[in-house]
């Protein structure tokens, strides 16, 4: 199996998974008990919300412990704005489902949404983020890097204009944290997303980064854990996994950045020199190390995974997701893309455990299977699809 | 180590453990991901679905899973009244801070909350309901078995009342799921929560039983995992495990009952005959097998189990989760206990890798124990301390 679908899920690292064993097997304790078991679960919750806190720079005070990136980004979006009866929310149109979904929800409820738009690139203008701002405006959330087209989207900008007019920055940042540098204080984020299983930690856990001072309601009650912003046994096991996945990640960032980059680029490389009629989508340099995400003209991108599926290699056409809605992205639509390209989109995403070798085999199958279904394409006179080689 | 506090946490079988393994190693897809590695991610969770159905009789499509009992309480109460912007809720005084909290949330909201009564045993009265019951009632919410005293409520008469005003009956089953036969189609249960770590599967898993034609509001939104009624990445390994642990219960139950029963019972005469001045709450038959909760006059709680730790034996006051608020039980307040006999409480809660020896043990240490500590008490000269042996 060649595994390029690293944006939609990772590998659990081997020194991550042997971190988590422990609290799989004798160290079972509830972290709430007062006896040895719990307190030894509750000293590992408390290292690995150091290790987490540490990679963004932040306080570990700052670190809530959630069950996900989408969680977090409900807790953000429903904390922030629960103490309000209505209010005004800026996001962007090419935010994943966990934004978009609990916006709408919001809007229901009396809120005003706007969502900015973006350049062909998928990249969101400040200067549009200015104009949008009002004086009900409770908070604006854009994403970091997009799990769809890769592209980063101009944090600092975004944050310094809603601290102009204090206003809390929130930032979907699971497809960016551990794949670029973030450091939360630099940048002047309020509040960041962040998944386990996007930087090779195990499924299921997540944190929400609350700047010291934000105050924010829980979405989830009950016995008072994480400070009471979120109640429920804490899932010990994946905490501590996590936490190790973000020391890891910290420890190996810019070996990591230069090989992932390195894989990609080969991959972008040889994909436009070997086939025909295939656009590099997303920001051709302001992008996320790991991300590829092409339009192959005259294919059926889900056509494209299955074919890739037969011989043994894992692809995406853009949010692993969006599978459950089976809609046409919303990412492509509003960077201007027509039902044509959307509809030929392939995500490659590569990670830390991938090699040179797989991009070579990757591509050559790519290339056949390509060359096999447009033989068969209703769109076949319409372009060019002469090999260039 | 001696663990007693099995109703707090239980510690993960190993053919559970076993049956995660690979969904934390080489199985690592995304379940949303259309290729091989996501489909068998997809098919694992399906097959756990079964599994957690089977235990309590219910159809695979009538389970939610969720992050844990507290997102299954949560999503219950929340869901159930997400449409109302008023309505009525009707509870009782000893349930877990999990419905409590989200109920004063509601409260602020809105609702009329009630809390039922208990007797001395902690037993709600089904009449009590009856009379509670209005035309504005949209929920009723009753624990299936008390996680401090073990008291079990009259679920069926409940569920039948509710059903006869057509109003959704739902019941924080957590302690009770794998402890005890649960059929929620003969029992006439609407919603159900479930805990994974209660009954030997991993933290961070659970699950909330939805009789089909009941509709409720998602409390976390994002992708559309489990039909848009819980989004975010499923967490397979987990979901494995949380599936594996309730097979395991089911297939068991009658000999794991007789075995918690066995211990359990010889748990309470020997305490009862080998220390002086010490009683027995919650209902003395009508309670779950795993549970023992004692009041030790003239002696405090966490001194006990300060010094059971220091021997090697975890216990508790009763809830792990009210260490966090460090608040007087209010399940014995509602039974109408007197400060010093909530302060001198002690839950010791047997689980099915618990054996006969580690409760002679146990009651060995805490006889000293208690000795000592009542030989300083400020009550000495209250109570006959001279032992009865």
């Amino acid at each position: 199996m060649i595994y390029l679908d690293n944006a939609a899920s990772t590998q659990i690292y081997e020194e991550v998974l042997n971190s988590m064993l422990p609290y799989l097997k004798e160290q079972y304790g509830n972290p709430s008990s007062i006896h040895r078991y719990g307190r030894l679960s509750r000293k590992a919750i408390e290292k690995a919300r150091r290790q987490i806190a540490s990679l963004i720079n932040a306080d570990p005070s700052e670190v809530l412990i959630t069950s996900g990136g989408t969680e977090s980004n409900n807790t953000a979006l429903k904390g922030l704005t629960g103490n309000h009866v209505y209010g005004h929310i800026i996001t962007s149109l090419v935010e994943h489902d966990a934004i978009l979904e609990p916006c709408k929800e919001l809007s229901k409820n009396g809120f005003d949404i706007d969502y900015l738009p973006v350049n062909k690139f998928g990249m969101v203008n400040p200067s549009d983020l200015q104009k949008c701002i009002s004086q009900k405006t409770n908070l604006v959330s854009i994403m970091f890097g997009n799990n769809e087209v890769g592209t980063i989207q101009p944090i600092f900008e975004l944050a310094k204009i809603c601290h102009e007019y204090k206003i809390p920055f929130h930032t979907d940042a699971v497809q960016a944290v551990g794949k670029i540098p973030i450091n939360v204080k630099d940048l002047g984020i309020d509040l960041l997303s962040i998944s386990s299983h996007k930087l090779n930690g195990p499924k299921g856990i997540g944190a929400l980064y609350i700047k010291n001072g934000i105050g924010l309601d829980p979405v989830i009650l009950g016995g008072g854990q994480e400070h009471g912003l979120r109640s429920g046994t804490e899932n010990v096991a994946n905490i501590v996994g996590f936490g190790k996945a973000c020391e890891i990640a910290q420890n190996n960032l810019q070996k990591n950045i230069s090989h992932l980059e390195m894989l990609r680029n080969k991959l972008i490389e040889k994909i436009l020199n070997n086939i025909p009629e295939v656009y590099l989508n997303g920001h051709p340099k302001v992008r996320l190390p790991h991300n590829a995400h092409f339009t192959f003209l005259g294919v059926n991108g889900e056509d494209l995974i299955i074919k890739l599926d037969e011989y043994g290699i894992a692809a995406s056409t853009g949010s692993a997701c969006s599978v459950n809605t089976q809609k046409a992205s919303h990412v492509l639509q509003a960077m201007g893309f027509s039902h044509e390209q959307i509809t030929g989109s392939l995500r490659l995403t590569v990670g830390t455990l991938n090699n040179k070798s797989e991009i070579d085999d990757a591509v050559d199958v790519l290339k056949k299977i390509v060359h096999e279904l447009r033989a068969v394409s209703p769109y076949k006179e319409k372009y060019s699809f002469v090999s260039k080689n």
